[in-house]
């Protein structure tokens, strides 16, 4: 380990009262992005990430106005021929709501125990500052060995609205190697975790309609085609008996697991029970010949969010109805195309749909999944860190919901994202009583200052 | 034909303005039963109806008070050893919105050209009317060829919500051999037609349960069952390709159609083309085999009336719904059994539903199918009734809907019931310009007068 390597170690054991500060700073002010009252506190907020960020060096700090709250951005390039890393996070936070459950103020910040707890220490601003004072404590003793950038926005607990278009606007500055995504989190203190995919998206608007208005179903039982079972032989076509989805070539580009990646994935301490006690289902089902966490995670689906047709209220009404509606969507991976999904959709309808019904077909999403692959240098200098400060193996996750800004940051920047973060997952995210394990995040950004130097060595 | 028969035609002949007079003094009572403002208008017809019943010789003439409109009841049982029939018939009439779209005042009748216009001409004061002034022109030359009861209710377009318990407390009074019910219609001016049978029905909610909440289709699409495709699975199963229903059992005890009665319906005129226009729907479909008029009367069908679940408002949401719910109802004929359909239904989902889904079924309705056949006195005799008239045969048609007070006949006093009526197509019923077609009125006088002698010879 370099000497530069060993004084950011050092420097980490010595200031940790006083990072706890700084945390206690950002986390007093309560940057409730969703409501229009705290204005001036996610200006704050920002403008305290601002100065953090001039505080270590960084440059071209800039606090760019977006129609909703603020992006501050960040940089230093002086790394010559070293990777570039754009350093995701977000210092808007949920509401506390509901404050009653609170056993302390959320935005007073108290220390009990081993925990800090205020609204938004995990969910994130502790993993926005476990980046800060890594890279701390890297320049207080040197050059940075890579270049980075930041990339911090104020609107991601109310869906990023803003972010959309300041990427595209600003994508000459953002451009770098990838991305780290701290957003992520740890299965248990001694577990540290690596996301290196997330599935993407389809999701459709299915509407069939058979007759021109509701029927009487006495008159015309009997005589024509009821949308409601179309509709139903539609859906039922749409899985197989081993639970595969049957849209033609749904299958066609998805990735295969390797031997290697299956093996990795079963380390994951996430068995049957994990998944029964979690989803409160009776029993487990998916797509035969592959694991629970390989189907969440690396497989495709097809669910069906929502149906309407008739009528449904109390009580009975003898309807034929004139249409019936589904909320169709899928969960893609790697290498998935939404729009090819869309097109594979079509042909299945085209094929089924009976004669005399007419449909309509509205996309109304489409993301491709996103993977770094474990071998891309980021991901493996990431679990080499990991390793260093946690003394185990990481975990190696893939998560089976989207994250927007990732497909974001990919669609327009090219960029994959390596995702993980030092919150538990006991942490009360977006509830009351948000927390922090310390000796975890103060472990996480020592991991951190090793990563940087290790990304470099690796390149 | 007897000299008292000929009597009774010549009367009808002579008292056609005599007639129409008596129908204009219904028609100006407003007596619209879902209306409490038109609480003694209700009264004012019933006893309308009842001072009739008195002045055409009946007995025991009373106008039963309900929760909601009375009953009038009139009887006469002087043809020791004839056969007994019971007069069903409504005084009250459906609100006369929109009231703009009338051309004259829906309460003052108004004759233009061979129809008279006004609220429950056609629906059915017309047809309560033609029964008594059949019998009038009988027993002003003579006695009733057979005996004769009344049950004339005010509820009817509400439902009859008095009618069940009223029959049940007044069966001793009701006995009769058959109900002669002309609350059905014509096909056209030249198209007589007797409806002999109704279907019965079976109406359920189905409900599906599967995780304890919706859950994020992200996390836990892959994991466990969705219950709205399992929903879209039980009901796709439930037809097979040659659109039969395969609930356990469902046929077994269907009534089959004789080649002789296929040929009969056969004569409707109601062909692809009178279904495709009247339900709007592009293609007719059902069950493989069978003629349109034979599916919708004469064969049992299943349709889902109505389906919910998950996210059914705009854009998009990526749940798994918790649950799933479907209102299910099929049409029945005899000789099926609403509560062997139930028992049907019940192995279907038993044998059906996969592991881990709970499953409730609420029957909300059950009703057997009624039928008179052919060859039943009752029907014979109106048969040829309807043919000394018009010198045609009558339709002979089987009704794909259920009327309630043929079902509560049927099942509290054990009669079954012959439907006709001297309505046409284009009677406008519940609409605005209701009219009644007065020759085919004076017709339907003059059969029903025909009907009581040649019921007495057919006995």
């Amino acid at each position: 380990m370099s000497n530069h390597r060993n004084l950011a170690q050092g420097y980490i054991q010595k200031n940790k009262e006083k990072f706890l500060g700084a945390l206690k700073e950002l986390l007093i002010i309560p940057s409730i992005s969703t409501d229009p009252a705290h204005g001036s506190d996610m200006v704050q907020a920002a403008e305290w990430v601002a100065s953090q960020l001039n505080a270590i060096g960084m440059q071209r700090v800039n606090i760019f106005p977006t129609n909703h709250h603020p992006v501050v951005f960040g940089e230093w390039l002086g790394a010559e021929g070293a990777p570039t890393v754009l350093i995701y996070g977000h210092y808007d936070v949920q509401p506390a709501d509901p404050v009653d459950l609170w056993k302390t103020d959320p935005f007073t910040p108290v220390v009990r125990g081993e925990n800090i707890y205020a609204r938004g220490a995990s969910d994130m601003k502790g993993q926005v500052i476990a980046t800060l004072k890594a890279v701390e404590a890297i320049v207080n003793n040197g050059p940075m060995p890579v270049n980075v950038k930041w990339l911090i926005e104020g609107e991601e607990e109310i869906g990023s609205p803003s972010l959309p278009s300041f990427i595209e606007k600003h994508k000459d500055i953002l451009g770098a190697d990838f991305c780290l995504n701290p957003d992520s989190g740890m299965l248990a203190p001694d577990a540290p975790a690596i996301t290196y995919a997330l599935r993407g998206l389809a999701y459709f608007e299915l509407r069939v309609h058979g007759p021109a208005a509701d029927l009487h179903s006495g008159i015309y039982g009997g005589v024509t085609r009821n949308p409601a079972i179309v509709l139903a032989d539609l859906i039922a076509g749409m899985h197989d008996s081993k639970g595969r989805v049957t849209l033609p070539g749904f299958y066609k580009t998805v990735r295969p697991l390797s031997k290697e990646e299956r093996s990795e994935l079963s380390r994951l301490p996430m068995d049957d029970k994990y998944f029964l006690e979690n989803s409160g289902a009776n029993v487990l089902y998916g797509e035969d010949g592959y694991s629970v966490v390989e189907r969440v995670g690396a497989r495709p689906t097809l669910d069906v969010n929502g149906i309407l047709s008739g009528f449904t209220g109390e009580g009975s009404k003898t309807v034929i109805p004139a249409w019936a509606m589904a909320k169709i969507s899928m969960r893609l991976v790697p290498d998935q195309d939404p729009e090819a999904v869309h097109r594979q959709l079509m042909e299945f309808l085209e094929r089924k749909v009976p004669l005399g019904i007419r449909w309509e077909l509205n996309a109304m999403a489409g993301t491709k999944a996103s993977i770094c692959e474990r071998d891309h240098f980021g991901v493996r200098a990431l679990s080499e860190a990991l390793e260093t400060s946690w003394q185990v193996r990481p975990y190696f996750k893939r998560e089976g919901g989207s994250v927007p800004v990732v497909g974001l940051i990919q669609n327009v920047l090219g960029m994959e994202s390596v995702l993980t973060g030092f919150g538990l997952p006991d942490d009360n995210l977006h509830a009351p009583n948000e927390k922090l394990h310390l000796p975890t995040w103060y472990r996480g950004i020592e991991a951190l200052a090793h990563y940087f130097f290790i990304l470099q060595d690796m390149q």
